[in-house]
């Protein structure tokens, strides 16, 4: 079973790509941390990857929030995506029908299919919305993230909207490399990535109703492969310090979980 | 009912100073046909609108598929809006939590909160994404339609998800403009409007799983105050007499809905 499995052997088993690709980061960095690098300012951004890449496996970027967005920011990100391997997750929530996600996937002035190696995806518009999407782009793998689940206070996901979203991920296994979810107890393949938000060190709120949850809880006891933490780290005093002690405690949990 | 009352009627009625002008506005032009103007490039858009401008009440955006995006578009955007009397709904579908939606619609390259008069929302993530919003922005009415159905096939919304947001607006009514919905059936409220999308005038599919229904299917029995057409007009070959078609069908439809 999935939440048993170590990483390496999930790598082995994986036939998606990307899949494959971001548990061997995880394995080799020894980190099962995602930073949502949720800032406003191209050279904010890039100096926070700078101090705190080598300590997370993948980085989650919403484009279009930055305010001097330019084409150089995205050659730099990708440099440092080599730099200090870590993958990118274009956090989109693409929510239209296939038509229209296409356009926004393939065209506009984010050009998010060019560099961004997964982007996450409501499954809400039926499954014409995963037509919209290839596993690779001009020969360069691809993956989605299906959002099962939101860490939001009263949001309408019901369980079988959860159930809905993870029969379709089974259709299209070649394009999704996992779930963006709360709890992961019906996500059983372990070719398929947990990833989950809302993670900061206290349980706590914010005044929009992002709810989060302890690492402990998220990894232990909610099945979470991958721990994505926004302003735990961004709006930390020192940010390379509050990641360091995020990815120990994220990998600790995990290490517990897979030994016993 | 609002089915049966004149646009004039619920100008008259309508709180919300969006809601009211949309309203005399298609009182006014004697139009309920909204224009998708679903391209790429700047130039057609522009020259498109210059056609269609006086055909509609309103113009739907996709800002983030177009290829040779600049801030003097939204100029002209703006003009042309003026000239012709229309509003414009920026469709983003916004769909994460409050604070990531909040950074979206103010910040960014695409700064919708400047320019769009409305914006399309999912109500998925909960109450907590319309904390997002405020009614105006530097003294200027703003305006969001919820998406309590889709046109989509196979798409996850319920009857309890539509009932949902139906409740979610009554909460947020000096925000919440209308709604994007299929069948208006629950939407009682004069004050709200109902925004269809998914219209030809031949019942049609696409390839991702598009679905439409005729202006007679959508204004008489599915309740649409206002009906939105993109590919129908703006692939047609020659749009500005295509869209004079459904100005008239979906006029004609209204007529007839409040007469009998
Ligand atoms: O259900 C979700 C899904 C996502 C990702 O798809 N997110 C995103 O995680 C990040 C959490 O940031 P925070 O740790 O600062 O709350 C934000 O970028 C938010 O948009 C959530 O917060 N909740
Ligand atoms: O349920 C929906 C909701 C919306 C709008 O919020 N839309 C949008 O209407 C337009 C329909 O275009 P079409 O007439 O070319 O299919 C597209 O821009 C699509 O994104 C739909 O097509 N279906």
């Amino acid at each position: 079973d999935r939440i048993k499995m170590s990483y390496e052997k999930r790598a082995e088993l994986a036939q998606n790509p990307i899949t494959k690709q971001l548990l061997n980061i995880m394995a080799t960095k020894r980190t099962n941390l995602c930073l949502s690098a949720d800032l406003t300012s191209t050279t904010k951004i890039l100096s926070l990857l700078e101090n705190v890449g080598e300590h997370v496996c993948m980085v989650k970027t919403h484009i279009d929030i930055i305010e001097d967005f330019n084409d150089d920011f995205l050659v730099q990100l990708k440099h440092l995506a080599d730099k200090f391997n870590f993958l990118i997750l274009e956090d989109r929530k693409f929510a239209d029908i296939g038509n229209t996600v296409s356009l926004q996937y393939l065209k506009g002035m984010y050009k998010v299919a060019e560099w961004a190696d997964m982007v996450t995806v409501h499954s809400l518009p039926g499954e014409g919305i995963l037509k919209a999407f290839t596993g690779s782009i001009n020969g360069v793998s691809r993956g989605v993230f299906l959002l099962a689940e939101m860490s939001s206070q009263g949001n309408l996901i019901s369980a079988e909207y959860t159930k809905a979203t993870i029969d379709m991920a089974d259709k299209y296994s070649d394009l999704v490399t996992g779930f963006v979810c709360q709890n992961g107890e019906h996500i059983k393949n372990p070719a398929f990535i947990q990833l989950t938000p809302g993670v900061q060190l206290i349980n706590a709120e914010d005044d929009f109703g992002q709810v989060y949850n302890t690492p402990e809880t998220v990894v232990l006891e909610k099945g979470a492969d991958v721990a994505v933490v926004g302003r735990g780290i961004v709006a930390a005093k020192n940010p390379e310090s509050q990641a360091v002690i995020y990815k120990e405690a994220l990998w600790e949990c995990y290490v517990k979980r897979i030994s016993n």
